[in-house]
């Protein structure tokens, strides 16, 4: 038993691709249609890492805010989390949060064009 | 640049543990309080996985139902997806969509304690 992959809904799936594959650096793996909903799905991974982002779009659908996914998280690695940001600002999200310097890591936020939270951070050297 | 983990937001953590200990056998890695909100939040892992679950509580919040999420998805491996389903629902699932034998899958649908969509699938043999 295995925790596998997070979906997440999107309204643009062409602007989706390119705010996570641009913006985080993120691999599309494929994309394909659904049939039974008329959708449109695609996968995308880090480098170095199993953990898969589907993201699902699906014609006709109001988009809600809701409770259910507080945050995506990404390490930031070598970069520098407020130069992410910019980038990320750049290409479309909003500045959510000032960025923290905590005891063991370099925190910001940001929220995707869809609203989604993302958390970027740096572990402190 | 590396997508860590996904957290959600539950209403009841020690009910969410639970479900994700003993329904989805993940692994507890920790928890701890967040002063800033009064929250608290929990880290989990399935094994064999560097994909990290984390579950956020935070006290006096309205819990509400959107669109962002679309599912966290679970690879059943050597378990029997409606048997996995079954025990979901001893532990306040909500069974979601019938089990379909697609192509290259056996895929099941439930919606654990806080609404929250989750994929059980299988690869066929």
């Amino acid at each position: 038993m295995k925790f596998t992959y997070t979906g997440v809904e999107v309204r643009d799936l062409d602007a989706a691709i390119g705010f996570y594959t641009k913006g985080l650096g993120m691999k599309l793996l494929g994309r394909s249609r659904i049939a039974a909903t008329g959708g449109e799905v695609a996968a995308l991974k880090s480098r170095g890492s199993d953990q898969v982002l589907e993201l699902n779009w699906y014609p006709r659908r109001r988009y809600r805010k809701g409770s259910e996914l507080d945050h995506l998280a990404f390490d930031v690695g070598k970069d520098d989390v407020n130069a992410v940001i910019d980038r990320l600002a750049g290409l479309g999200a909003t500045r959510a949060r000032a960025t923290e310097v905590r005891e063991k890591y370099i925190v910001g936020f940001v929220k995707d064009p869809d609203g989604i939270w993302l958390e970027l951070y740096k572990a402190r050297r």
